[in-house]
């Protein structure tokens, strides 16, 4: 299983415009932050599901002795905008044709797609780190994608036609949610068209 | 801090009618997996944060060596229900007469708040264990008290007017979308007046 990227370097809380050193995580963190401090939407990374096995008290305080990683039963990232469940799952990868589906868990895709299923917005934010370049896929896409292709990997020309790329700014670092809003459109303008 | 539940006693696979070392999160879990796996709702435990400081590597394996527990900063729970988005905070208290309110986090209400301005269902759940009494209160009602009252407690007999009482059960062990249903039929109707 993947590690969490904040063990291995300390989260930057400088500004970095280049984005040099700067994960997909990080941007998101801050993307979210900028969401909630503009009072937009709250969306939350969920914490890393951590198993705790040994705990040592002192003075009422607890240290953690000893404690494992354990796999996400759900996707990293949720919340609410515009009265809407929003649910996705963010990836980075160094291939610079395709995403090996491989880093994302079974019970993940799962959870995505019972989430779609009960009227929530969900998909995943793929980085390609070395063209540096990334791209959102909702769900629907996502398993239109698997549900024809054997492949265990999408090509970046599907994200390219199906995906929308999303371009990095000042801030917020990632503005997703305005690739949320053109679905919101689509769905609303697609319900129209069932009640005509 | 409270330290989470798990840390103490196994969190027991063996099912107790009577309730009896049970804890309400235990409840709630019980209760959220049943939903899951009748595809009712998909309601969520969020992990404990715990902030990790000494990891070690032995052949790609990591053991956590040193880490803390660390202050939420939104709800346990959230999740979805019939398209809306849920979230909320359960808490017991050992207390015969009031709930005190030391019990949940500042940013924790300031959340509840958030979401219910965005469109979301909140609220929290709060067991008397001594009385075993489990009530729902909506963050609407939750703050029409704090708003009014300079307390820093709820009576129960604020929750018997206010809230609701959740009675076990055998499955799901604490219906509380039942609530919910009621809050979304109540919702319907003051939309419904508005309108005329």
């Amino acid at each position: 299983m993947n590690y969490p990227t904040g063990i291995k370097k300390k989260p930057t809380q400088i500004i970095n415009y280049s984005n040099r050193g700067m994960t997909l995580e990080d941007d998101i963190n801050q993307t979210n932050s900028y969401y909630r401090d503009n009072d937009i939407a709250y969306i939350y990374k969920k914490p890393t599901p951590i198993k705790v096995t040994k705990v040592s008290f002192n003075n009422r305080n607890a240290t953690i002795k000893e404690a494992f990683y354990e796999k996400p039963s759900t996707t990293d990232y949720n919340g609410i905008y515009k009265s809407y469940y929003i649910d996705f799952e963010a990836k980075e990868t160094k291939n610079k044709t395709s995403f090996p589906l491989a880093n994302i868990h079974k019970h993940q895709l799962t959870h995505l797609k019972n989430i779609i299923r009960h009227g929530g917005i969900g998909f995943i934010i793929v980085r390609f780190t070395l063209l540096n370049e990334t791209y959102l896929l909702r769900t629907e896409d996502l398993f239109s994608f698997t549900e024809k292709n054997k492949r265990k990997s999408i090509p970046l020309t599907f994200f390219k036609e199906k995906g929308y790329q999303i371009k990095e700014n000042y801030r917020p670092r990632l503005n997703y949610l305005k690739i949320i809003d053109i679905f919101l459109e689509v769905d609303k303008n697609v319900k129209k068209e069932k009640n005509k």
